[in-house]
């Protein structure tokens, strides 16, 4: 990891955007709030081509102090915020797509914002700006978007405020887009999130220079209070461990910028950088403007609110949020997520491990997971639905032809949906896809890389640690709930079993039977804690991934003290793929049982 | 939990100090970074007694905008900001000990800080008041004991600042105290820690009416500024889970108080509030001087520097932290407790479970942990050592009796340091102090509670998860470390047991032995998943907490293949209260086994 990255928001300058276009909207525009503008100017920046039937195009929503200008347009050109995601080739692939991105309503860089003449004054907004809501940003994008011809979005992707758009452009527009990726967002800004901002429009608002936000024709401008809240948006989007790989070594020494501020600490010297460069390239009023726009969106705080705002959306979700963010947390997209699922939507999520806090998703440090799961959702995303490659893929071949595979595949009814947990790279969900023609098939796994993987084979995946149940789950949401060969591994195993009865119509799980000859020999034979050659059992009593050593009885037994309806079991011998009839807590090595309460 | 909890920190008022005393030091003093002071004048107060050997002084040092008030001195009286913990019958018990809390060097509240008259102007100091560090205020305290007589106090305690007094009380007067408490503190701040002060810093610095520190006869003083670093030192005292407790509920319904601020959102109010409130009570100079000196305060970045820096100590040490607290992460807790560990000094720690964040040593929420902690490590400390109590507390009458216990206890030599791994409440080190003699004993947990009883115990106790291994300890640090009956129940047993080897001379585990007759019948004859009646194995499959299965002939393969030495391989059936001599791997079961490489 390369922890003195810095995102490629810094390197936004003040310099014309060369490629910009401009939209003239030239009738009143309503906002919600009741401002009325008697006229929007937006402008905007494209990549790629517009296909024949108008469906490749992508939305870009930027960020608080982002643009339009997401990457160079050719190599003489500036370099833009997201130059790493988008471009021929990459991640999000130019040759394929026709991306889009608009500066946001209330911006400084050319869209309508506070610094634009109001035609009622003659002068600058300032203060006199309506009040805008990420609502209203959004209303002015689709205005875009119908203007440039195109009916359907293939996707809008944004994070941090663009995830904040997002969200919006898929419950206010649903129709209008085929996927909504929402990275390092949420769907409202924790209190914390807030106070930072309160603290930062307070040095802006109570600078003397501010002169109630008519300042465009003074000498001064509220400079310190704009350097301020930008010093203060900075220690939010780096993470603790980020700031300390940056500058703990060279904590006395400060790098020796020219400023007014204090630049005693290295990290003083860094953050008064930051905060005289951001004031020659930003309006305070924008600052105002869009800071409180964040603060004022809130898609609901309870369950019941956000499930309502996503019922009536159509699109594929990705929602990904990053570990060290501390400033959009991960229990927020994982709230998103779990409202999607019991809304019954199609949704990936993950938490990638990332020490570089909420400007993650603008660095290059976690660009492998981040953009590899962001393709995978891409590439198997259509405008007809989800596309599901050809199976299986290469790297797994061993493992798709499984006896206990087959045998349990054997039991899912046709056309059916199914929770894979612990899904793994996806080769059950798979084979299920291709031979069961299932209807809904989702993956749970906690393994980034797998996760990844399955994704790419078309699958939605949802993160999540088996132990602590399925929160994201309805009851009876799915026709089977399928545990393979992982029962054995999991410590809280009433609450699984409890939880999988609670979401599956059908549960099914996978067990290795402890009680099978050759186990019970080495134990009363050798007194040796039971292991065997070969397969899942093949370990020492001190490696073993295995907690929980049950046999078929021992299952029995848990079933009927439960009052688990046992509808199939099926006793294999695994090293002969053989069914066992004959006393099979003796001579099976394992079991598939199909239950219900 | 009372989450609405105000600190009492909040409660201060800028009323005068009605039973303060004052301590005027009519010589020069001479700074550490140089500067010079013609006179300082001490502002102080103090509780309880001076007993008459003079050997019951407690120093309490406040926290930033604290002051020597820490409690009321009678019903009438002013709150104090740790009335919580001390007063007669508290944790801090005024009728045992002689409490004196002084206001720091720099401050102002009494104590000489730039608000002072400089002598040589006949103005207040203002920014020519010298650079002041926390070990200036420390010689102020040192001075201030010496003038009252004291030559050894029996403790210094303090949160945050004050905790970062304490480490320089203990490194800077080694014999002068005998016993340190502290508290949410660290060696040095985080990067994250000082950016946030260098942001408050500049808030105040370019405040237009600083006028360069020379304020005091103006009509208006750099209050904006501020409040401004009060509101962010707010936010960084509560942890993210407290303000969304706080101010979620009535977030757009701000409380109506009168403010410039802004407050449309009811953190924003809350946060205007304080800043107002602040100012009123707090003075801009004061602000950067004492915030300078957390930002200077460092002990060291690498591990040898903090362990040099501790070498010379001679106190007892109790370090805790609060798991929500992000301005003083625990992990810096830890960093000093492991080097005082390598040291070979004595000291507890323990990283107390808390929503409160910074703030939760000053509030009711967690009193009872980190109270009982406090009051438990200042009961068991006396002027000559440790005091170890009578055997058994009586709530552990049954376990002390253990059979397994008594053998295990018949294997340590008398007069060992030891230990104990799982120390649980503090059974095993009890008795190995009475009945061994033993030198040195000390008890890792995890679990508070079980760590607040051993310490009542008057054993020192390190929190730890042992599947992490024993980082804090160094190698044959412990003529014998112990683990009774636990080996089955971790996870990472090949690590432990290294760490084990690697930190003790000797190293003691028991372990019950699945190979046990009864437990081979029941998968054997039954083919049941093993378990047994009574003792540690009568769980079920799904519920036992033994993740591992060993007999006694897999533990002896297990030392075979990894050169461990067995000096002592005991075998006992529990049940019967017997040594077992015949077949031990069938007729045992249970094993203690004394071993080393």
């Amino acid at each position: 990891m390369n922890s003195n990255a810095q995102s490629s928001d810094d390197l936004r300058s003040a310099k014309p955007l060369t490629h910009a276009q401009v939209f003239e909207y030239n009738q009143p525009l309503t906002l919600k709030h009741g401002g009325q503008l008697p006229h929007v100017q937006v402008t905007y920046e494209t990549y790629g081509t517009l296909n024949a039937s108008r469906s490749n195009a992508i939305m870009l929503c930027h960020a608080l102090s982002g643009d339009s200008h997401v990457a160079q347009h050719d190599p003489t050109d500036d370099p833009g915020w997201w130059d790493l995601a988008v471009g021929p080739g990459k991640i999000i692939d130019t040759n394929e797509y026709f991306v889009i991105c608009s500066n946001v309503l209330g911006g400084c860089r050319g869209t309508t914002g506070p610094n634009s003449i109001n035609p009622q004054t003659n002068q600058p907004y300032g203060q006199d700006f309506p009040i805008v809501t990420i609502e209203d940003m959004v209303d002015v994008q689709k205005l875009l978007v119908e203007h440039l011809g195109i009916e359907k979005l293939f996707a809008v992707i944004g994070g941090s405020l663009g995830g904040m758009q997002t969200l919006c452009w898929a419950t206010r527009y649903p129709d209008s887009l085929h996927a909504a990726g929402v990275l390092a967002s949420a769907p409202r800004l924790s209190a914390q999130g807030i106070a930072f901002d309160v603290v930062a429009r307070n040095a802006i608002l109570r600078d003397p220079h501010f002169h109630n936000g008519q300042y465009y024709d003074k000498a001064y401008k509220p400079d310190v209070g704009l350097a301020l809240a930008r010093m203060l948006g900075h220690i939010t989007y780096l993470s603790p461990k980020a700031m300390h790989d940056k500058f703990e070594r060279d904590k006395l020494a400060p790098r020796d910028v020219a400023t007014d501020f204090e630049k005693k600490f290295s990290v003083g010297s860094y953050l008064a950088y930051q905060g005289d460069k951001f004031v020659e390239r930003f309006d305070a009023n924008s600052y105002l403007t869009i800071s409180m726009a964040m603060d004022m969106f809130d898609m609901g705080a309870e369950r019941d609110q956000l499930e309502k705002a996503f019922a009536d959306t159509t699109c594929r979700w990705l929602i990904l949020s990053f570990t060290s963010d501390w400033l959009f947390p991960s229990s927020q997209s994982r709230e998103m997520t779990d409202a999607l699922i019991c809304q019954g939507k199609c949704v990936s999520f993950c938490n990638i491990t990332s020490d570089a806090g909420h400007d993650a998703f603008l660095l290059a440090n976690d660009l492998d997971r981040y953009g590899g799961m962001l393709r995978a959702f891409l590439d198997t995303t259509t405008t007809t639905g989800t596309f599901i490659p050809a199976q299986p893929l290469p790297e797994d071949q061993p493992s798709e032809h499984r006896y206990d595979l087959e045998q349990l595949i054997g039991l899912v009814d046709e056309g059916k949906s199914v929770l894979d947990l612990g899904c793994s790279r996806g080769s059950l969900l798979t084979r299920l896809a291709h031979e069961r023609h299932s209807d809904h098939l989702v993956g749970v796994d906690l393994d980034e890389y797998k996760i990844q993987l399955t994704m790419q084979r078309g699958f939605d995946v949802v993160q999540g640690n088996l132990e602590e149940g399925l929160p994201d789950f309805q009851d009876k949401q799915f026709d089977y709930v399928v545990l393979s060969l992982t029962l054995q591994g999991i410590v809280h195993t009433e609450a699984i079993v409890e939880e999988m009865l609670r979401v599956g119509k059908r549960c099914i799980v996978s067990y290795p039977n402890f009680a099978y000859h050759k186990l019970r020999k080495m134990l009363f034979e050798e007194g040796r804690s039971p292991g065997a050659e070969g397969g899942i059992l093949s370990y020492d009593w001190y490696n073993t991934p295995n907690r929980r050593f049950l046999s078929i009885l021992d299952w029995q037994i848990f079933c009927a003290e439960r009052n688990i309806t046992i509808h199939r079991h099926l006793f294999l011998n695994n090293e002969q793929h053989q069914i066992v009839s004959n006393d099979p807590n003796l001579n099976a090595d394992m079991a598939i049982c199909v239950f219900s309460r």
